[in-house]
């Protein structure tokens, strides 16, 4: 697949034509069983917090981690006035390397990969968490996630209603319109309170980056499931506190969440339980068909370990990557500088054929 | 210079011929100049230590850095039994992004480039600490590193002769034949104790993953000036800690130079001197003559700032790269979804056009 001084690198258009031709709900499917796989052996990963670098209009992130065998790590942003300049708020890449050698193996865009992983993520919670037999989904926030984590809950949950909310009417159209043609009956609601009053599975992913009380206390009600996933940094958050101190909370890591997620707004010790522990069987998920469940999402590492690892394979069907010249290889490990001089001999002989 | 959908990415071909085109001892001299203006600002630096993931084979490293108006990291590994399989020990590469708006504005092999500002380091280093008038290099380890600082303390120290000692005699034959041409005097040597006798300025930049002693304490004599920049990782060293205690030392960074340099040998509250408080005039360099100067170098996150910056500018002269379509650029942020389904229709079109 590859010579030794090059990587693979999968652009923006190759990833788009990628999970088009494999499907979108297939990708999906097919990252939440790596997440599966890689969160069932939690215990063996390099987990290390994000290296974050802030300035007054944002941060730029690093996100590593490590099985042991492969090394994962994401760039991401995130920029909130970038949209008044036409950029995104988000940009993100990523790159999966071998431990033993070091080498990079893989490079690629991550913005819509993180989509897709971040999807599989919530499913993956939800399918662990949700009462038996949901089928309606109130979608609170219905901006560039949302129609991922439909389709998502459709095609792991068994999802087939979907009910948007989003504060911007044309956020809320924009997702129907998306999503015609899936199979999903969609409705859009008017308010939050009526989207989720009933509904078996809550998501919220609304991007305001400040606190925000999506979901009050008299909104939410027993035996619903929610995936809150749209706070997602210091001084983030989507849920009031009331709705916390009566939920099971299921968190990715907790040294992370408890700066960046929901339970920011708890003590440093409230206790919550690990998604991984509840896919290995550790702790019970769902205690009884009444309880309210809360997967406070932010992201982790792992996730993005996950999609990298399932990228890797995809392209061995798809070919869908370009190689970088990004390695050099002098004939000689000891002869960098040879390596260079010899350019020389190249170009003229390049400028001769010419 | 770009859309904004694209990073302009240099390969190690372009970065060869980049640097073969503008000359390499022109090369190394902007690079220093790049970061002497970055070490005068010292203060103004996000410094994060670098973030290492380690494994039994080898480390691989994430090296941040920002001074609030650009960012950069470099990734890099070291996997010194690679060499047994025909792969670089070390193979690197770096992105340049904008704090405003989180957006990468380069990506670029770094391989060559930290060769580059590796010996760019010593000469800024070499400058401000070996004796006036210094003339002879003995250089000690006569790997991949070494043509680039003899050229680096020959453009910008005012070096002339240049004696190389390596254990491996072939690799010395290889750095000689390298430099032929290049107006130094070159000689071999059989041993490291002739090879430094009464030089002005010793380089030891040998590879080998053990504490080792290059130098020891009999060998140099006052008067001299050290780059000691083979030893950069914990239980790596090259300098016998006799040499230590009688030399005045000056490191980039004493958070990281404590943990990787020659330093790691003594207690961590010996004092040390910073390079950047040298050149900006807080402390002194060299206080006399007879004084026994050591840099410490183990390479710092900054100077890959300085090249990368360096790199950016040097490209808006040669257009030495191409564009890499790594962020996605929706034409409603929000639409990511739209983005992508609506590739169906390109890639529809591209077919009926063939």
């Amino acid at each position: 697949m590859k010579t030794l001084n090059t990587v693979p690198f999968v652009s923006v258009e190759n990833m788009m034509r990628l999970v088009l031709e494999l499907g979108i709900e297939t990708c999906i499917e097919q990252i939440a069983g790596y997440i599966e796989e890689d969160f069932a052996k939690w215990q063996q990963f390099d987990k290390i917090p994000r290296v974050a670098s802030h300035s007054r209009e944002g941060v730029i992130e690093l996100m590593p981690t490590s099985d042991g065998v492969d090394y994962s790590f994401k760039y991401v942003n995130g920029h909130p006035k970038n949209t008044r300049d036409g950029l995104q708020t988000v940009t993100a890449f990523g790159l999966l390397a071998s431990v033993e050698t070091g080498y990079p193996v893989l490079m690629t865009e991550m913005t819509l990969l993180t989509a897709l992983r971040t999807a599989a993520t919530s499913a993956v919670a939800t399918r662990a968490l949700a009462p038996k037999g949901s089928t309606t989904l109130a979608l609170i926030g219905n901006g560039a996630q949302s129609e991922f984590q439909a389709l998502a809950l459709k095609k792991l949950c068994g999802i087939s209603k979907v009910r948007l909310y989003d504060l911007d009417p044309a956020a809320s159209q924009k997702c129907a319109r998306n999503l015609e043609g899936s199979g999903l009956a969609i409705t859009i609601y008017s308010s939050a309170e009526a989207a989720v009053e009933g509904a078996h599975v809550i998501t919220t992913c609304t991007a305001d980056k400040q606190y925000a009380t999506i979901l009050s206390d008299n909104m939410v009600g027993s035996g619903q499931h929610i995936n809150a996933i749209g706070g997602d940094c210091p001084g983030k958050t989507e849920l009031h506190k009331d709705v916390l101190l009566r939920s099971d909370i299921f968190v990715e890591f907790p040294d992370q969440t408890r700066i960046e997620g929901e339970i920011q707004q708890l003590d440093d010790d409230y206790p919550v339980k690990e998604l991984w522990q509840v896919l290995s069987g550790e702790v019970p998920g769902r205690e009884s068909d009444d309880a309210l469940t809360l997967f406070d999402g932010v992201g982790f590492a792992v996730e993005d370990f996950s999609a990298l690892r399932w990228l890797r394979d995809a392209l061995q069907l798809t070919g869908r990557f370009v190689d970088l010249d990004m390695i050099a290889d002098p004939d000689e490990p000891r002869d960098l500088y040879g390596m260079v001089i010899r350019e020389v001999e190249r170009m003229a002989n390049e400028r001769a054929a010419a």
